[in-house]
């Protein structure tokens, strides 16, 4: 008999009340392991992640979360022997568990980097510039992003129970929400043995993370708005939930990722020999075969040109051929076992389906030759391939979760414009393709397309082997979207830190810009300023605030000046140099200084020359000229801080510092932001 | 009897095939319309939409559909007189149908000049940078958004029978999708009117909008993936359409703006006599009063300290007492009637309801004094203050969409916390409001109420002016988002482009740096650059190509350069003057020169300087020092035509180059977009 698995609920493993019912080992039919969750308390794992995880999280910013996450994901890595051992038992080969085991770690490590590159070392994120309201200056609206005081809850599908989970908690995590994941029965004791170590690990905040194994019969009645349910899995059980009362009428927000009919198109500019061509069959071949197919992104729909159809389907079922199915401990399979009978039998029961108007050309959905294992007791299936007669409508409509695809064909004679209409009869994709070299057809397939898709691929010779490398047409990538509309379920994952603001709420916040700067942290135009005897250069990250301020003295900008820098740079464009021509220019009528004079004359204006905590100026944002500046005219800027960022792995920050260049009329000449690093401490001069 | 509305239907006024029935005058409670959509084919108008309307839109630019925007916005600000006199017969006093005419159409005007002002000249938007997926630079991705091939269907309150028809028409004009409008049955002869002259005025491509006045029965069954239904209404209408099959499980995109139970917070800084005390109690009395309290905006919770209650009780009430209520067309008249008699009844009930747990302190809810109309006939309401008593759960989930609010108190001994947790129980809401002077308050308030929100007002007597002229606590602004979460509906309409995107699809598209640019039109690093003889400063923005591109000479940076340039600028910053200081910094190690002299030096180098189309450099955007230059290092820089945005108001447009500094090794030592003005045209050079 397996072992019992166990939840982790509110700080304690939970023990089942009964004996569970029986998990099987995909490749050899023996129970694995047994699922129950009687007896859990689903009400007190709600509350406890609400009031005990989700203020931990709230507690920490950003970039300290996704330290956490970064300690987390190196964990696993030092335990991934013991995960890839048992993610033998899911039907799984080493390369499949490479892209669950593997591809779950990176995408933790991913997010944790783009959390601290992109976020502020804060707990508020703001959204788009300050919107001002109002001609005075006294009103202004700005969007911020806050953390929702709820649960993330997962249901998650059992294909990828390592990756499916971890790319889920991990932007759930940095955006301050604890998670509760709930895994698929089939494959839950591999979930359940991920979560054992980082709980083990010690390094999340209680409550942060629980898990439940067993039933998730009553979890959503407890939860209320807030809540967050991702639910990865088929597009009926996706129905079901939508139904439910809590997400109905409680507030209870619903993301899905359910299965789609994705597909690749073979672009008209590609002949047989063609690097293309060769792109396109294995690009296929591997859809049906890496995970035996179960994947929500695998190409279910091939489609390619009329009269390519031939060459095509033969190419496919050659490589097919070569597979070797059996036991995935097997060196030498390729292939390895579905997760279970069942969903065998639902696989044969599509293939039924999908012939009403298609014909098999390669396999045969009833009969396998297996190598190393039994083949009545291991969920195994041959690959299969079919092919799509014309005004087929099954294959846009029927899906078979394992290694089944269908070929299809388009009227290539005018252009891809064929392809997309039947792409488009899916009715809403995770995934795309097109293998074309031609650009325009790039253009035309992925334009036509990108309203149906969450993410389309466009493979060439030049990106094939990064392509490749990246994992292809069926991975998704943490730094890009993951999801699709319509019948991928309308949801949207991952992409960076978008993943993360998906459990935060946007809101409009309306104030003076005194309220506003306190709100957000974040010193906005017309805020107070502060301006002290000590010049703020010469102040640490630690005594640095927001607001403090220097206005410089002024400088007259003079011909001779305009004209020497022109010699000096080289940049002798006319409107710095040729007074006729300069008087012809509509935007200037006359001799003016070049931006760069003024920015760097600005410099000069502000700067502080000793040694001190300001170490570099790495950049500058948003310059923009507002007000031309001739000869004559005097300048003078105001530099204010407007924001601080400390580095967690660094002994400075950056401070970002809001720059005015001001004419003797007080008229704005140019305005951006100067960014630089600054020491956290630097220790007072001494005396003398 | 009433005008038979018509509805505009695939391309013509549909006249329905029986009598319809009667809509009433609020105030009079005669007969001013019929209505009825009787043989009115809505399969047919969905189809026309998307076969006409979709595709004649998407054949536009952002521009061009703001463009057009902008001029029906013109129009019917030339016909707003005879709006207004309609207007009377919804009950609405001319103030109310200047929040809806004035307000709907200003809305319309600034999307479409924020969709001139942020949305490319072109028909993709790209969101966010592009992202590397490889080391070898041949694979990026790159989010990017179109418009999907589907319509829009608005199915509207009867409170802003123009407003909120404009406010969510302009989007999905601008994301290039078609509208079908549904309005309320009360006030939809003043929709019926707006549309009629929009049509009339012949401005809008045709398709691109169509009415349905009568019945939706039979709309949504219509409808499927890629069509959106916008929901203005009660969360009990929202839970129907939620339910329907074609929202649950065939694609049909729901947004749902719901009336909720928006509160206003007294600051527990706050004292009678201070200004921020009069603020709030006149903030409260108008959210009860303008349109008689029927707004999804309006303050239903005046959370207060219960030190406070008395004072603040006291006050509204004294304010109310001198609202005159009766018929709008009456000079003298502040408030109006409800909609209708049936909508009267709903809030008589619904005040009985809360007199569960709380008390009239104000108004009588059965009687009410009537100035220029018989209160029988007209839906008159008295305003209707009341005063929760303690633990009242009833204002927490009571709504009267009517003139009627309660107060409640909080205990603000140890700060605003209760009052947060008073307005939580809201369960999400549209609209917040805190009043206080306390910078620390607003925070912790807005902090905590943020999560439960869509937008959130604070007021002090800083911005008490602008705030009020921009419409306070009750109006959504088209600048910001609109909507909230929970009980609010969980949508989020406007906020500038943010509302233009919903409308459309945001995908990942993965591609070689050549496919990429072809794809976005928006030169990407690693794509091929175009080196021509010509000097591209020399080509207007007719003939300049997306890949241009201009390879500059090389020059050495001199000690003494950088000498001179630390003297003329007055930058004597240590780290380019001082070499044993500048060798203990730790990032320079070293005299290096001023990032402002490289991209001086750089401008000297790519610049042409004689008169051509090239007419200014505007800005400069994320310019980063990445590499340190030292004397001796020499400099040349590669500029590359990145993206070509003609302006449609002007004979130039915006052209901005991508720029990178090298040094002798290639490395780059500094990367920025340069941002310049072009000439549309430019004649070719006389011979000679």
């Amino acid at each position: 008999m397996g072992r019992l698995l166990e939840s982790y609920a509110v700080g304690t493993w939970h023990r089942a009340a009964d004996e569970g019912r029986p998990v099987l080992d995909a490749v050899t039919g023996e129970e694995v392991a047994r699922l129950s969750s009687a007896g859990l308390d689903l009400a007190a794992m709600v509350t406890h992640a609400k009031q005990v995880g989700g203020p931990a999280l709230r507690a920490l910013t950003f970039h300290e979360r996704a330290g956490l996450l970064k300690q987390v994901a190196k964990h696993l890595g030092s335990v991934k022997d013991e995960l890839y051992e048992v993610s033998f038992s899911t039907g799984a080969t080493r390369r499949d568990t490479a892209v669950d085991v593997d591809g779950g770690i990176g995408t933790v490590f991913s997010i944790a980097s783009k959390a601290t590159r992109e976020l502020p070392n804060d707990t508020v994120v703001l959204d788009g510039p300050p919107e001002p309201l109002g001609k005075g200056g006294t009103f202004l609206g700005q969007h911020v992003w806050t953390s929702r005081p709820g649960v993330a809850v997962q249901v998650n599908a059992f294909n990828f129970p390592v990756w499916g989970f971890l790319e889920k908690l991990a932007p759930a995590f940095v955006a301050g929400v604890p998670t509760i994941v709930k895994p698929a029965a089939q494959t839950a004791y591999l979930t359940e043995l991920v979560v054992r170590r980082i709980v083990e690990s010690g390094l999340l905040p209680e409550g942060s993370l629980q898990l439940l194994c067993g039933s998730p019969e009553g979890l959503l009645d407890e939860l209320t708005v807030q809540d967050h349910v991702a639910f990865t899995g088929s597009a009926h059980t996706a129905g079901l939930l939508r139904t439910h009362p809590q997400v109905l009428h409680g507030g209870v927000e619903l993301g899905v990722e359910a299965d789609s009919l994705n597909c690749s198109v073979l672009g008209p500019d590609v002949r047989p020999g063609d690097e293309e061509f060769d792109l396109f069959v294995r690009g296929v071949v591997t859809e049906m075969t890496v995970k035996a197919g179960q994947k929500c992104t695998a190409i279910r729909r091939a489609i390619v040109p009329r009269e390519r159809l031939d060459d095509v389907a033969e190419a496919i079922a050659a490589r097919l051929a070569e597979v070797t199915v059996g036991n995935p401990r097997d060196e030498q399979v390729r292939m390895g076992a579905l997760v279970s009978l069942e969903q065998r039998d639902e696989v044969r029961k599509a293939v039924q389906s999908l012939r009403a108007s298609a014909d098999v050309v390669f396999g045969d959905p009833d009969r396998v030759e297996v190598v190393g294992a039994d083949a009545e007791r291991g969920a195994f299936l041959s690959p299969v391939l079919l092919r799509a007669r014309d005004g087929a409508v099954e294959p846009h409509d029927v899906e078979p979760f394992g290694p089944v695809s269908t070929l299809l064909a388009y009227d290539a004679l005018e252009g891809p414009g064929g392809a997309v209409e039947l792409a488009a009869r899916g009715k809403g994709s995770l995934v795309g393709s097109v293998v074309t070299r031609d650009p325009e057809v790039a253009r035309t397939v992925v334009l036509g397309l990108a309203p149906h898709h969450g993410r389309l691929l466009v493979l060439d010779r030049d990106d094939a082997a990064e392509a490749r490398a990246a994992g292809g047409h069926g991975s998704p990538l943490p730094v890009l979207v993951h999801g699709g509309p319509g019948r991928a379920g309308g949801g949207e994952e991952l992409g960076g830190v978008r993943g993360v603001l998906r459990h935060m709420q946007r809101t409009a916040v309306q104030a003076s810009p005194d309220a506003m700067t306190a709100i957000t942290g974040r010193w906005t135009t017309g805020a107070r300023r502060r301006e002290t005897d000590v010049h703020p250069f010469r102040r640490s990250l630690a005594e640095l605030r927001i607001g403090d301020t220097i206005r410089s003295a002024s400088r007259t900008v003079t011909l001779e000046d305009i004209e020497h820098f022109a010699e000096f740079t080289g940049d002798t464009f006319y409107a710095h140099t040729d007074e006729a021509a300069a008087q012809r220019n509509p935007l200037f009528g006359g001799i003016v200084a070049h931006g760069y004079l003024v920015v760097s004359l600005a410099a000069g204006l502000f700067v502080d020359p000793d040694p001190g905590p300001v170490l570099a100026n790495f950049g500058v944002d948003a310059l923009r000229f507002l007000t031309p500046v001739k000869a004559g005219d005097a300048i003078a800027v105001t530099l204010t801080v407007k924001q601080v960022t400390p580095r967690t792995s660094a002994d400075y920050g950056e401070v970002r510092w809001d720059a005015v260049v001001t004419n003797a009329d007080g008229a704005p000449v140019a305005t951006y932001d100067v960014l630089t690093l600054v020491a956290k401490e630097w220790p007072t001069p001494p005396a003398g």
